[in-house]
Protein backbone atom coordinates (compact mmCIF):
# COMPACT_ATOMS: atom_id res chain seq x y z
CA UNK A 1 0.00 0.00 0.00
CA UNK A 2 1.70 3.33 -1.25
CA UNK A 3 0.59 5.23 2.02
CA UNK A 4 2.64 2.61 4.33
CA UNK A 5 6.08 3.99 2.82
CA UNK A 6 7.30 6.18 5.79
CA UNK A 7 8.84 9.64 4.16
CA UNK A 8 11.89 11.43 6.19
CA UNK A 9 13.31 14.35 6.74
CA UNK A 10 16.31 16.12 8.40
CA UNK A 11 17.39 19.23 9.56
CA UNK A 12 20.67 21.02 9.94
CA UNK A 13 20.50 23.53 12.17
CA UNK A 14 23.55 26.18 11.50
CA UNK A 15 24.84 28.77 13.57
CA UNK A 16 27.56 29.51 15.85
CA UNK A 17 24.59 31.41 18.46
CA UNK A 18 23.40 27.71 19.30
CA UNK A 19 26.19 26.06 20.00
CA UNK A 20 27.57 28.36 22.15
CA UNK A 21 24.21 28.64 24.06
CA UNK A 22 23.30 32.17 23.37
CA UNK A 23 20.98 31.62 21.75
CA UNK A 24 18.48 28.58 22.15
CA UNK A 25 16.81 26.66 19.34
CA UNK A 26 13.30 27.05 18.72
CA UNK A 27 13.61 25.85 14.85
CA UNK A 28 13.78 21.86 15.94
CA UNK A 29 10.49 21.73 17.71
CA UNK A 30 8.87 23.92 14.98
CA UNK A 31 9.77 21.86 12.25
CA UNK A 32 8.94 18.67 13.90
CA UNK A 33 5.48 19.88 14.19
CA UNK A 34 4.90 21.03 10.86
CA UNK A 35 6.45 17.77 9.37
CA UNK A 36 4.58 15.82 11.10
CA UNK A 37 1.54 17.46 9.88
CA UNK A 38 2.48 16.80 6.19
CA UNK A 39 3.07 13.13 6.91
CA UNK A 40 6.59 13.37 7.21
CA UNK A 41 9.17 12.48 10.23
CA UNK A 42 11.83 14.26 11.31
CA UNK A 43 14.57 11.74 11.53
CA UNK A 44 17.69 13.70 12.69
CA UNK A 45 18.71 16.85 13.35
CA UNK A 46 22.48 17.88 13.24
CA UNK A 47 23.82 21.54 14.64
CA UNK A 48 27.04 22.75 12.77
CA UNK A 49 28.93 26.13 13.01
CA UNK A 50 29.44 28.38 10.66
CA UNK A 51 31.69 26.62 8.86
CA UNK A 52 31.70 26.06 5.11
CA UNK A 53 33.32 22.35 5.79
CA UNK A 54 31.23 21.56 8.21
CA UNK A 55 27.86 22.36 6.70
CA UNK A 56 28.67 20.99 3.37
CA UNK A 57 29.46 17.52 4.91
CA UNK A 58 25.92 17.72 6.77
CA UNK A 59 24.21 18.77 3.75
CA UNK A 60 25.70 15.70 1.50
CA UNK A 61 25.14 13.29 4.16
CA UNK A 62 21.66 14.23 4.96
CA UNK A 63 20.53 14.79 1.62
CA UNK A 64 20.96 10.94 0.39
CA UNK A 65 19.91 9.79 3.42
CA UNK A 66 16.10 11.54 3.70
CA UNK A 67 13.73 12.33 1.49
CA UNK A 68 13.99 16.19 2.32
CA UNK A 69 17.16 18.02 3.90
CA UNK A 70 16.00 21.37 5.55
CA UNK A 71 18.79 24.20 6.99
CA UNK A 72 17.69 26.54 9.11
CA UNK A 73 20.39 30.07 9.47
CA UNK A 74 22.66 31.71 7.95
CA UNK A 75 21.26 33.08 5.03
CA UNK A 76 21.31 36.80 5.76
CA UNK A 77 23.00 39.81 4.35
CA UNK A 78 26.39 39.85 6.94
CA UNK A 79 29.78 37.91 6.51
CA UNK A 80 28.49 34.97 8.58
CA UNK A 81 26.00 33.98 6.68
CA UNK A 82 27.44 31.21 4.14
CA UNK A 83 24.82 28.95 4.28
CA UNK A 84 24.38 29.51 0.32
CA UNK A 85 28.07 29.14 -0.27
CA UNK A 86 28.62 26.21 1.60
CA UNK A 87 25.61 24.46 0.12
CA UNK A 88 26.40 25.54 -3.75
CA UNK A 89 29.96 24.17 -2.63
CA UNK A 90 28.33 20.82 -1.53
CA UNK A 91 25.71 20.28 -4.13
CA UNK A 92 28.87 21.47 -6.88
CA UNK A 93 27.19 23.88 -8.75
CA UNK A 94 27.87 27.82 -9.12
CA UNK A 95 26.12 30.53 -7.09
CA UNK A 96 24.34 32.91 -8.87
CA UNK A 97 21.99 36.02 -8.51
CA UNK A 98 18.31 34.86 -9.15
CA UNK A 99 16.42 37.75 -10.73
CA UNK A 100 13.27 36.88 -9.34
CA UNK A 101 14.72 37.47 -5.75
CA UNK A 102 16.48 40.57 -6.68
CA UNK A 103 13.29 41.76 -7.93
CA UNK A 104 11.23 40.67 -4.79
CA UNK A 105 14.28 42.74 -2.76
CA UNK A 106 14.80 45.89 -5.03
CA UNK A 107 10.22 46.00 -4.23
CA UNK A 108 11.02 45.54 -0.39
CA UNK A 109 14.30 47.55 -0.03
CA UNK A 110 12.97 50.79 -2.43
CA UNK A 111 11.05 52.53 0.87
CA UNK A 112 14.37 51.21 2.77
CA UNK A 113 17.51 52.75 1.55
CA UNK A 114 17.73 50.70 -1.56
CA UNK A 115 19.65 47.67 -2.52
CA UNK A 116 23.22 48.02 -1.83
CA UNK A 117 25.43 45.18 -1.95
CA UNK A 118 25.13 43.42 1.29
CA UNK A 119 21.26 43.25 0.63
CA UNK A 120 21.97 41.90 -2.96
CA UNK A 121 23.92 39.08 -1.16
CA UNK A 122 20.22 38.15 -0.13
CA UNK A 123 19.53 37.08 -3.78
CA UNK A 124 22.49 34.44 -4.10
CA UNK A 125 21.32 30.89 -4.45
CA UNK A 126 22.69 27.76 -6.32
CA UNK A 127 22.21 27.62 -9.57
CA UNK A 128 19.25 25.66 -10.20
CA UNK A 129 17.15 26.72 -7.27
CA UNK A 130 14.03 27.85 -7.06
CA UNK A 131 12.36 30.79 -4.18
CA UNK A 132 10.58 30.22 -1.23
CA UNK A 133 8.23 32.64 -0.46
CA UNK A 134 8.41 34.57 2.61
CA UNK A 135 5.91 37.47 3.42
CA UNK A 136 7.74 38.55 6.22
CA UNK A 137 11.06 40.35 5.25
CA UNK A 138 11.42 40.40 1.71
CA UNK A 139 14.44 37.71 1.30
CA UNK A 140 13.27 34.38 0.48
CA UNK A 141 13.86 31.19 1.45
CA UNK A 142 15.62 28.60 -1.29
CA UNK A 143 15.16 25.12 -2.77
CA UNK A 144 17.39 23.12 -4.49
CA UNK A 145 15.96 19.82 -5.33
CA UNK A 146 15.44 17.91 -2.29
CA UNK A 147 17.43 20.89 0.14
CA UNK A 148 14.98 23.47 1.55
CA UNK A 149 17.35 26.23 2.98
CA UNK A 150 15.07 28.49 5.73
CA UNK A 151 15.75 31.68 7.59
CA UNK A 152 17.43 30.76 11.10
CA UNK A 153 14.69 33.48 13.27
CA UNK A 154 11.95 31.56 14.28
CA UNK A 155 9.05 33.69 12.85
CA UNK A 156 10.45 33.95 9.55
CA UNK A 157 11.11 30.26 9.27
CA UNK A 158 7.41 29.87 10.52
CA UNK A 159 6.48 31.80 7.53
CA UNK A 160 8.54 30.17 5.07
CA UNK A 161 6.57 27.03 6.43
CA UNK A 162 3.45 28.00 5.57
CA UNK A 163 4.22 29.01 2.21
CA UNK A 164 5.45 25.32 1.76
CA UNK A 165 2.35 23.95 3.47
CA UNK A 166 0.48 21.06 1.34
CA UNK A 167 3.15 21.21 -1.10
CA UNK A 168 5.54 18.05 -0.44
CA UNK A 169 4.85 14.59 -0.38
CA UNK A 170 4.21 12.32 2.55
CA UNK A 171 2.67 9.84 3.69
CA UNK A 172 0.31 9.17 6.99
CA UNK A 173 1.03 11.42 9.46
CA UNK A 174 2.59 10.28 12.76
CA UNK A 175 -0.18 10.47 15.22
CA UNK A 176 -0.42 10.07 18.93
CA UNK A 177 -2.59 9.49 22.76
CA UNK A 178 -1.31 10.74 25.85
CA UNK A 179 -2.37 9.42 28.93
CA UNK A 180 -0.55 10.62 32.02
CA UNK A 181 -0.54 9.06 35.57
CA UNK A 182 0.99 9.84 39.02
CA UNK A 183 2.80 7.20 39.31
CA UNK A 184 6.65 6.58 39.38
CA UNK A 185 7.63 5.41 35.95
CA UNK A 186 9.58 2.47 37.40
CA UNK A 187 6.35 1.01 38.59
CA UNK A 188 4.39 0.45 35.44
CA UNK A 189 7.32 -0.32 33.50
CA UNK A 190 6.07 -4.01 32.60
CA UNK A 191 2.86 -2.43 31.75
CA UNK A 192 4.22 -0.36 29.04
CA UNK A 193 6.64 -3.18 27.69
CA UNK A 194 3.78 -5.26 27.47
CA UNK A 195 1.35 -2.82 26.15
CA UNK A 196 3.36 -2.04 23.18
CA UNK A 197 4.76 -5.35 22.28
CA UNK A 198 0.94 -6.47 22.35
CA UNK A 199 0.19 -4.09 20.17
CA UNK A 200 2.75 -3.73 16.81
CA UNK A 201 2.79 -0.44 14.69
CA UNK A 202 2.58 1.28 18.11
CA UNK A 203 5.59 2.96 20.10
CA UNK A 204 4.84 3.95 23.88
CA UNK A 205 7.15 6.82 25.34
CA UNK A 206 7.60 7.18 29.27
CA UNK A 207 8.36 10.97 30.12
CA UNK A 208 8.88 10.99 33.70
CA UNK A 209 8.37 14.69 35.58
CA UNK A 210 7.86 15.80 39.50
CA UNK A 211 5.37 18.33 39.84
CA UNK A 212 3.83 19.74 42.68
CA UNK A 213 5.86 17.08 45.07
CA UNK A 214 4.77 14.31 43.57
CA UNK A 215 6.17 11.84 41.05
CA UNK A 216 4.14 11.14 37.86
CA UNK A 217 4.90 10.42 33.75
CA UNK A 218 3.23 11.10 30.19
CA UNK A 219 2.93 8.14 28.09
CA UNK A 220 2.88 8.92 24.81
CA UNK A 221 1.49 6.22 22.38
CA UNK A 222 2.02 6.72 18.65
CA UNK A 223 1.60 5.09 15.55
CA UNK A 224 0.14 5.98 12.24
CA UNK A 225 -2.91 3.99 11.96
CA UNK A 226 -5.63 5.64 14.18
CA UNK A 227 -7.65 2.33 14.59
CA UNK A 228 -4.34 0.88 16.32
CA UNK A 229 -3.52 3.82 18.04
CA UNK A 230 -6.75 4.21 19.85
CA UNK A 231 -6.81 -0.09 20.82
CA UNK A 232 -3.17 0.47 22.29
CA UNK A 233 -4.32 3.72 24.06
CA UNK A 234 -7.26 2.03 25.57
CA UNK A 235 -5.19 -1.10 26.59
CA UNK A 236 -2.82 0.88 28.55
CA UNK A 237 -5.59 2.95 30.16
CA UNK A 238 -6.67 -0.26 31.42
CA UNK A 239 -3.93 -1.87 32.43
CA UNK A 240 -3.38 1.25 34.57
CA UNK A 241 -6.27 1.54 36.55
CA UNK A 242 -6.52 -2.32 37.11
CA UNK A 243 -2.66 -1.90 38.47
CA UNK A 244 -4.99 1.23 40.79
CA UNK A 245 -3.45 4.21 39.23
CA UNK A 246 -6.32 6.30 37.67
CA UNK A 247 -4.99 7.27 33.88
CA UNK A 248 -5.43 11.07 32.89
CA UNK A 249 -6.80 11.33 29.22
CA UNK A 250 -4.77 13.72 27.40
CA UNK A 251 -2.16 13.73 30.00
CA UNK A 252 -0.89 15.79 32.75
CA UNK B 1 51.91 27.18 24.21
CA UNK B 2 49.76 24.86 25.65
CA UNK B 3 47.03 26.74 26.60
CA UNK B 4 45.96 27.28 22.49
CA UNK B 5 45.01 24.25 22.02
CA UNK B 6 41.21 23.66 21.37
CA UNK B 7 39.29 21.48 23.30
CA UNK B 8 35.74 20.02 21.54
CA UNK B 9 33.36 18.41 22.77
CA UNK B 10 29.99 16.65 21.07
CA UNK B 11 26.70 16.33 22.07
CA UNK B 12 24.08 13.77 20.86
CA UNK B 13 20.76 14.47 22.22
CA UNK B 14 18.44 11.21 22.02
CA UNK B 15 14.64 11.26 22.06
CA UNK B 16 11.59 10.39 19.64
CA UNK B 17 9.80 13.53 22.24
CA UNK B 18 12.67 15.82 20.44
CA UNK B 19 12.20 14.60 16.72
CA UNK B 20 8.54 14.67 17.18
CA UNK B 21 8.34 18.42 18.57
CA UNK B 22 6.70 16.84 21.74
CA UNK B 23 9.24 18.07 23.96
CA UNK B 24 11.60 21.57 23.70
CA UNK B 25 14.87 20.59 23.85
CA UNK B 26 16.79 22.33 26.63
CA UNK B 27 19.95 20.46 27.09
CA UNK B 28 21.75 21.90 23.82
CA UNK B 29 22.14 25.49 25.17
CA UNK B 30 22.66 24.55 28.63
CA UNK B 31 25.82 22.29 28.08
CA UNK B 32 26.97 24.34 25.79
CA UNK B 33 27.05 26.86 28.48
CA UNK B 34 28.95 24.61 30.72
CA UNK B 35 30.91 23.60 28.23
CA UNK B 36 32.36 27.17 27.72
CA UNK B 37 32.86 27.63 31.17
CA UNK B 38 34.87 24.54 31.13
CA UNK B 39 37.22 25.94 28.19
CA UNK B 40 35.43 23.43 25.83
CA UNK B 41 33.89 24.41 22.90
CA UNK B 42 30.58 22.62 21.66
CA UNK B 43 31.39 21.90 17.80
CA UNK B 44 28.68 19.52 16.66
CA UNK B 45 25.16 18.19 17.99
CA UNK B 46 22.99 15.40 16.64
CA UNK B 47 19.71 14.71 17.78
CA UNK B 48 18.59 11.08 16.64
CA UNK B 49 15.61 8.91 17.90
CA UNK B 50 15.09 6.16 19.98
CA UNK B 51 16.98 3.43 17.92
CA UNK B 52 19.70 1.29 19.10
CA UNK B 53 21.86 1.23 15.15
CA UNK B 54 21.22 5.45 14.96
CA UNK B 55 22.51 6.16 18.20
CA UNK B 56 25.61 3.81 17.65
CA UNK B 57 26.62 4.88 14.56
CA UNK B 58 26.47 9.28 15.63
CA UNK B 59 28.08 7.57 18.88
CA UNK B 60 31.35 6.25 17.09
CA UNK B 61 31.36 8.81 14.60
CA UNK B 62 31.36 11.47 17.37
CA UNK B 63 33.71 10.07 19.99
CA UNK B 64 36.20 9.70 17.74
CA UNK B 65 36.04 13.02 16.12
CA UNK B 66 36.06 15.00 19.33
CA UNK B 67 37.91 15.30 23.22
CA UNK B 68 34.73 14.71 24.97
CA UNK B 69 30.90 13.50 23.23
CA UNK B 70 27.91 14.03 25.72
CA UNK B 71 24.61 12.05 25.65
CA UNK B 72 21.14 12.73 26.90
CA UNK B 73 18.05 10.98 27.49
CA UNK B 74 17.27 7.01 27.45
CA UNK B 75 18.70 6.17 30.89
CA UNK B 76 15.84 5.92 32.69
CA UNK B 77 13.94 2.18 33.94
CA UNK B 78 11.18 1.80 30.54
CA UNK B 79 11.74 -0.18 27.64
CA UNK B 80 12.05 2.94 25.38
CA UNK B 81 15.40 3.49 27.65
CA UNK B 82 18.03 2.33 25.29
CA UNK B 83 21.09 4.19 25.55
CA UNK B 84 23.14 1.85 27.73
CA UNK B 85 22.39 -0.94 25.89
CA UNK B 86 23.25 1.22 22.30
CA UNK B 87 26.49 2.39 23.80
CA UNK B 88 27.64 -0.73 25.17
CA UNK B 89 27.30 -2.37 21.42
CA UNK B 90 28.64 0.74 19.84
CA UNK B 91 32.05 0.68 21.67
CA UNK B 92 31.71 -3.50 21.83
CA UNK B 93 31.21 -4.08 25.89
CA UNK B 94 29.08 -6.06 27.56
CA UNK B 95 26.70 -4.31 30.04
CA UNK B 96 26.89 -5.07 33.69
CA UNK B 97 25.05 -3.87 37.13
CA UNK B 98 27.27 -1.39 38.98
CA UNK B 99 27.75 -2.01 42.13
CA UNK B 100 27.70 0.92 43.54
CA UNK B 101 24.85 2.23 41.18
CA UNK B 102 22.58 -1.04 43.09
CA UNK B 103 23.42 -0.11 46.13
CA UNK B 104 22.49 4.21 45.38
CA UNK B 105 19.19 2.35 44.22
CA UNK B 106 18.94 0.53 46.51
CA UNK B 107 19.36 3.37 49.07
CA UNK B 108 17.15 5.94 47.54
CA UNK B 109 14.35 3.19 47.15
CA UNK B 110 14.27 1.71 50.35
CA UNK B 111 11.82 4.14 51.62
CA UNK B 112 10.03 4.25 47.95
CA UNK B 113 8.78 0.93 47.67
CA UNK B 114 12.14 -1.35 47.29
CA UNK B 115 14.53 -1.69 44.23
CA UNK B 116 12.32 -3.76 41.65
CA UNK B 117 13.64 -5.37 38.15
CA UNK B 118 12.64 -2.08 36.15
CA UNK B 119 14.79 -0.16 38.82
CA UNK B 120 17.58 -1.79 38.64
CA UNK B 121 17.72 -1.07 35.09
CA UNK B 122 19.04 2.47 36.19
CA UNK B 123 21.86 0.39 37.57
CA UNK B 124 23.13 -1.45 34.46
CA UNK B 125 26.28 0.32 32.53
CA UNK B 126 28.47 -0.81 30.07
CA UNK B 127 31.35 -2.99 31.23
CA UNK B 128 34.49 -0.42 32.46
CA UNK B 129 32.19 2.49 33.03
CA UNK B 130 32.28 4.98 36.30
CA UNK B 131 29.43 6.65 37.64
CA UNK B 132 28.54 10.44 37.82
CA UNK B 133 26.71 11.48 40.81
CA UNK B 134 22.87 12.85 40.67
CA UNK B 135 21.80 14.23 44.05
CA UNK B 136 18.52 14.48 42.78
CA UNK B 137 16.87 11.32 41.73
CA UNK B 138 19.37 8.46 43.03
CA UNK B 139 19.99 7.17 39.20
CA UNK B 140 23.84 7.89 38.24
CA UNK B 141 24.86 8.81 34.89
CA UNK B 142 27.99 6.90 33.62
CA UNK B 143 31.48 8.15 32.19
CA UNK B 144 33.34 5.41 29.99
CA UNK B 145 36.61 6.77 28.34
CA UNK B 146 35.44 9.98 26.57
CA UNK B 147 31.88 9.75 26.42
CA UNK B 148 29.81 11.12 29.03
CA UNK B 149 25.44 9.95 29.34
CA UNK B 150 23.81 12.05 30.96
CA UNK B 151 19.96 12.59 31.91
CA UNK B 152 17.05 13.27 29.56
CA UNK B 153 15.29 15.54 32.05
CA UNK B 154 17.21 19.27 32.11
CA UNK B 155 17.20 19.42 35.87
CA UNK B 156 18.56 16.32 36.49
CA UNK B 157 21.57 16.47 33.86
CA UNK B 158 22.22 19.90 35.23
CA UNK B 159 22.77 18.11 38.42
CA UNK B 160 24.88 15.49 36.69
CA UNK B 161 26.89 18.80 35.09
CA UNK B 162 27.38 20.36 38.34
CA UNK B 163 29.15 16.93 39.67
CA UNK B 164 31.04 17.36 36.48
CA UNK B 165 32.12 20.67 37.17
CA UNK B 166 35.75 21.15 37.49
CA UNK B 167 37.14 17.42 36.28
CA UNK B 168 37.27 17.92 32.84
CA UNK B 169 40.87 19.35 30.82
CA UNK B 170 40.13 22.19 28.80
CA UNK B 171 41.72 24.76 27.01
CA UNK B 172 40.96 29.25 27.62
CA UNK B 173 37.08 29.33 27.81
CA UNK B 174 35.64 31.49 24.12
CA UNK B 175 34.40 34.65 25.94
CA UNK B 176 32.51 37.45 24.21
CA UNK B 177 31.02 40.81 24.21
CA UNK B 178 27.91 42.06 23.04
CA UNK B 179 27.33 45.38 21.00
CA UNK B 180 23.53 46.33 20.15
CA UNK B 181 22.34 48.58 17.93
CA UNK B 182 19.56 49.97 16.21
CA UNK B 183 20.41 49.34 12.78
CA UNK B 184 19.29 46.87 10.07
CA UNK B 185 22.50 44.79 10.09
CA UNK B 186 22.63 45.15 6.32
CA UNK B 187 23.49 48.76 6.75
CA UNK B 188 26.37 47.59 8.21
CA UNK B 189 27.60 44.73 6.68
CA UNK B 190 31.03 46.01 5.04
CA UNK B 191 31.77 47.13 8.53
CA UNK B 192 31.43 43.98 10.14
CA UNK B 193 33.38 41.81 7.87
CA UNK B 194 36.03 44.57 7.76
CA UNK B 195 36.40 44.63 11.16
CA UNK B 196 36.41 41.21 11.81
CA UNK B 197 39.37 40.78 8.93
CA UNK B 198 41.19 43.16 10.64
CA UNK B 199 41.42 41.23 14.24
CA UNK B 200 42.56 37.90 13.19
CA UNK B 201 41.32 35.81 16.47
CA UNK B 202 38.37 37.38 16.55
CA UNK B 203 34.83 36.36 15.28
CA UNK B 204 31.81 38.51 14.79
CA UNK B 205 28.41 37.26 14.98
CA UNK B 206 25.00 39.29 13.45
CA UNK B 207 22.02 38.48 15.28
CA UNK B 208 19.28 40.64 13.97
CA UNK B 209 15.72 41.28 15.93
CA UNK B 210 12.34 42.82 14.80
CA UNK B 211 11.10 44.86 18.43
CA UNK B 212 9.07 47.40 19.36
CA UNK B 213 8.30 48.42 16.06
CA UNK B 214 11.91 48.68 15.27
CA UNK B 215 14.62 46.46 13.48
CA UNK B 216 18.17 46.42 15.03
CA UNK B 217 20.67 43.73 15.66
CA UNK B 218 23.11 42.35 18.56
CA UNK B 219 26.91 41.87 17.64
CA UNK B 220 28.66 38.95 19.36
CA UNK B 221 32.32 39.45 19.13
CA UNK B 222 34.17 36.39 20.20
CA UNK B 223 37.72 35.21 21.17
CA UNK B 224 39.97 33.17 23.46
CA UNK B 225 42.14 36.30 23.59
CA UNK B 226 40.32 38.84 26.19
CA UNK B 227 42.84 41.23 24.65
CA UNK B 228 41.91 40.94 21.27
CA UNK B 229 38.21 40.76 22.00
CA UNK B 230 38.64 43.85 23.59
CA UNK B 231 40.41 45.48 20.73
CA UNK B 232 38.28 44.24 18.50
CA UNK B 233 34.55 45.02 20.19
CA UNK B 234 36.59 48.85 20.65
CA UNK B 235 36.59 49.30 16.90
CA UNK B 236 33.41 47.74 15.99
CA UNK B 237 31.75 50.24 18.43
CA UNK B 238 33.74 53.09 17.04
CA UNK B 239 33.15 51.91 13.12
CA UNK B 240 29.17 51.97 14.55
CA UNK B 241 29.21 55.53 16.02
CA UNK B 242 31.68 57.12 13.28
CA UNK B 243 28.70 56.04 10.56
CA UNK B 244 25.85 57.28 12.79
CA UNK B 245 24.84 54.51 14.64
CA UNK B 246 25.04 54.37 18.57
CA UNK B 247 26.38 51.25 20.12
CA UNK B 248 24.53 49.91 22.89
CA UNK B 249 26.79 47.99 25.24
CA UNK B 250 25.76 44.60 26.60
CA UNK B 251 23.49 44.53 23.79
CA UNK B 252 19.95 45.18 23.15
Amino acid sequence: MAEDRIWTAALIVIGDEILSGRTQDRNIAQIALWLNVQGIRLAEVRVVPDVAEAIGGAVNALRAAHDYLFTTGGIGPTHDDITVDAIAAALGVPVIVHPRARAVLEDYYAARGGLTEARLRMARVPEGATLIENRMSGAPGIRIGNVFILAGVPHIAGMMLEALTGTLEGGRPLISRTIGCWVAESEVADLLSETERAHPGCQIGSYPFFREGRVGANFVVRSSDEALLDACAAALARGLAAAGFAPVTDGI
